[in-house]
């Protein structure tokens, strides 16, 4: 399948943008989305596009670009702090220049950007279909994931990852080994490197923003994996480790590093170095082998760096909470402050069907501690594919570690939504706590439970406790004795009722 | 209405259990679920019960009492070691000498032990009755707290209370000043100290292991509250504020604790010396009110140790992550090292309807630094009161919490469920893994959801990825040509996927 360019401004059909763009470029191999059929009139290269910086290059060359001014907007951090993280690799812009010729608004991830969160869609051989996956994708951006990545293994991959793409304001990741392995028949043994530059390529034509790729993980690593609880858990990291031993030589995808690299650095595809090692569980966190792997992310961000692309670096997974802190300094330190891309981490491997709580504490730790984003974890977690309701939990449960480590890190302006929603509450406006609320509905859903008349959405008390217990009279009366003139008080009783005062 | 004792070992009754007591002691005053008829049989006092030793004064006179040793059991901990911490004021016993002779099972509370949750039920003037706050209970049991407090304050009070106690194998907190309110018509202002003193008496004797009291909040310190953004939002300390504002006086109940320890000791009940000045949002998180109730809170713990009588301190509630360690350092040094009793923290205030995840959060946090029992949020926080359902969910994110600190305090032992279950993991034992999770229903369910079939229970795969990309075989192939003889390897493909690898 051939996918190329439209040339900027040139798109002949009423669908182009304000920026004289096809909004559906390259989303559809039929370009059926641009709202046109798929005639020729879009369908020629234009080599400059593919020539020109990446945002890191820019960055270093002292250029401002569009992406970053947007960016330091969305952040409300100058446009100049942003470019000399850019510059400095401390910080990434996920946008293939494909993808952003289309509907991504770009946004920044590093440490000196809000915590960010990312939602894992996807099919499978037996689950899910494009409708299904552009569903959990609306629900993911409803409920504030920043990035998305779709780990289609299953049928039609290309026509979910095109219709993804098309529909995404966010950046998109992929694992382009899930594909490969597909079009090989399952066998990875069968694999060689042209297969795997090849389908990096064709996915970095389609759009697709940062990639994870295992190339840190290396034969010399394997023994160091043997004696673990859970061995190697990581896919990606098991598929190049039955290649090494079908083979007997070394990670293709790290020999061929520079390779890749030439490939990301076309469309500006961010690299996310995958830890093919991470630990499956607590006992086997922190371990020879994960950070045997990390010495060796540490080296391949200098090489993305010097061949001018863009990378993140990804960590694990299950840590107890007393070893994530030391795990984020570790990383920062190891690869050069390259932004760090955490999954969870799990605190406890005991609460299946509730992950979205264990991880969302380590999450909310790693993010406090360093972590650029946070990849969100569902209730589902080690038991099935999450659906669109799994998703939805996830993404929120993520968006309050997120939060909750903007608040502790003291990010300017981070507490105001916090300020914001307690005013409300000490002023009973339930409409305003709603309108508030991470998840309006649920809110609105729960008061209603038992309150629903509308009179109570200004009622001076609530359910937890009547007029009667409700302290907002109390403290009014101790304002008015105290000669302190301020309108209103308190009752937020669920509280106070839960500390059992 | 008169609550007596029975005699040690004399209950006349088939009803009596191993150690010769009525299991229905107290709990009923027609200890009608003794299986008994309320006869004359029990109903006659023993004074000496009411004179034995507090587990703090045995503790001090070098006694190792038998709720000692089973506490020391249950902990794995020496008896010795046990006894030094509740001599200390370290570690509480909260066992009513009443429901001692009922179902009471003892446990610890304290830094030196596994760290505790509590979940609070307990009627509304709308909500619930007596089966309903049965049900809370068992769930609470069955889902892992460690107490439990009955926060009623609608109808038939003394009824729930009476029932819950016959029915709890788990020490039950309350805050008499709820039933005091309602027997005084709702008007504090009325209030003299006796009544106080009386409901303490009165719930005393029917068995309440814990009390929370707010004697720390001063006349003094209100005009400390008047500028916050939520201003007070305990009601106790709500209710207090008034009654000093309204007579120009001191808080009452600082004024008569020693009165109020004569009544503890003699029934051996522990203080939970209530936080009334606790933020009821980040903002108000860390102020004075909070500290300067908190300091008198310290003279109070050494007073109720002079006078013989177990205490705990109550902690809040809305709490940054970056200040959460360092709130419980200081309450452990001002407070000379008594149990610190926290209420989450929540650690974000955006997130209506999923404050037990917010809070999780915090707990986790505030136990892994020293908190030595976390009071459970429930999902309804802010918006209604619990149902069964949402006590299931609150108490579940705090076991998560509680272990998750244990496991970061590294006390022996704590992780050893965590190993259990992941090599469970590793071996495709899902029944084994469903046997050793939180919640193994919803654990098994959501892996049904996806393969239901019996065969799949013990399938060397997982829906997430299929047979094709589990890294089972191919672990198993790394061992085997590394000549390591284990005999599995893993799929723990959620986390696997979910990295994106």
């Amino acid at each position: 399948m051939l996918l190329v360019l439209f040339r900027r401004g040139q798109c002949p059909e009423t669908c182009s943008d304000a920026r004289g763009r096809c909004p559906g470029i390259l989303a559809h191999p039929s370009a059926s989305d641009c709202g046109t059929v798929a005639t020729p009139h879009g369908f020629f290269e234009e080599e400059s596009e593919l020539m020109s910086d990446t945002q890191l290059q820019a960055a270093r060359a002292g250029d401002i670009t569009p992406e970053m001014k947007s960016a330091a907007e969305r952040e409300g951090l100058s446009s100049e702090l942003i470019r000399r993280e850019v510059a400095a690799g401390r910080m990434v812009i996920p946008a293939n220049r494909v993808h952003l010729a289309g509907k991504l608004q770009p946004l920044a991830i590093g440490i000196a950007a809000r915590c960010k969160i990312n939602s894992n869609i996807g099919n499978s051989a037996v689950t899910s279909d494009v409708r299904g996956e552009l569903e959990k994708l609306q629900t993911s951006i409803r409920y504030g994931a920043d990035t998305v990545m779709d780990l289609s293994t299953g049928k039609s991959i290309d026509e979910i990852r095109a219709a993804i793409i098309a529909d995404s304001p966010v950046p998109i990741g992929t694992v382009p080994m899930y594909q490969m392995l597909e079009e090989l028949g399952g066998q990875i043994e069968d694999m060689r490197p042209q297969h795997f530059l090849d389908m990096v390529e064709h996915q970095a034509r389609q759009g697709v923003d940062y990639m994870t790729v295992h190339c840190g993980l290396l034969r010399e690593h394997l023994p160091l994996a043997v004696h673990r609880t859970t061995g190697i858990v990581s896919r990606g990291g098991s598929l190049i480790a039955r290649w090494m031993m079908a083979h007997g030589k070394q990670n293709p995808l790290y020999e061929h590093f520079d390779d890749l690299c030439a490939v990301m650095r076309a469309y500006d595809v961010t690299w996310s170095l995958g830890d093919g090692l991470r630990p499956g569980c607590l006992a086997d966190a922190s371990d020879a082998a994960q950070f045997a792997e990390l010495e060796v992310l540490g080296q391949l961000v200098q090489r993305s760096w010097a061949n001018g692309t863009q990378a993140m670096v990804e960590g694990p997974g299950h840590i107890p909470m007393d070893q994530i802190e030391m795990n984020v300094r570790k990383q920062i330190e190891v690869c050069h402050g390259a932004p760090f891309y955490v999954l969870g981490p799990l605190v406890t491997d005991i609460a299946p069907g509730y992950d979205h709580i264990t991880s969302a504490i380590g999450a909310a730790i790693a993010g406090w501690s360093g972590a650029a984003m946070l990849c969100y974890v569902t209730p589902k977690e080690h038991l099935g594919l999450p659906n669109n309701e799994d998703v939805k939990q996830g993404v929120i449960a993520y968006k309050i570690a997120a939060h909750a480590a903007d608040v502790a890190r003291r990010r300017p302006g981070a507490r105001d939504r916090d300020d914001a929603i307690s005013r409300a509450r000490f002023a009973f406006d339930w409409n305003e706590q709603f309108r508030l609320a991470l998840d309006p509905e649920t809110a609105r859903a729960y008061h209603d439970e038992t309150l629903p008349q509308d009179g109570f959405k200004s009622a001076h008390f609530c359910s937890m406790c009547g007029p009667k217990y409700c302290s907002m009279g109390i403290t009014e009366n101790l304002r008015q004795l105290t000669v302190e003139a301020k309108p209103q008080a308190s009752c937020e009783d669920g509280g106070a009722r839960h500390a059992g005062s």
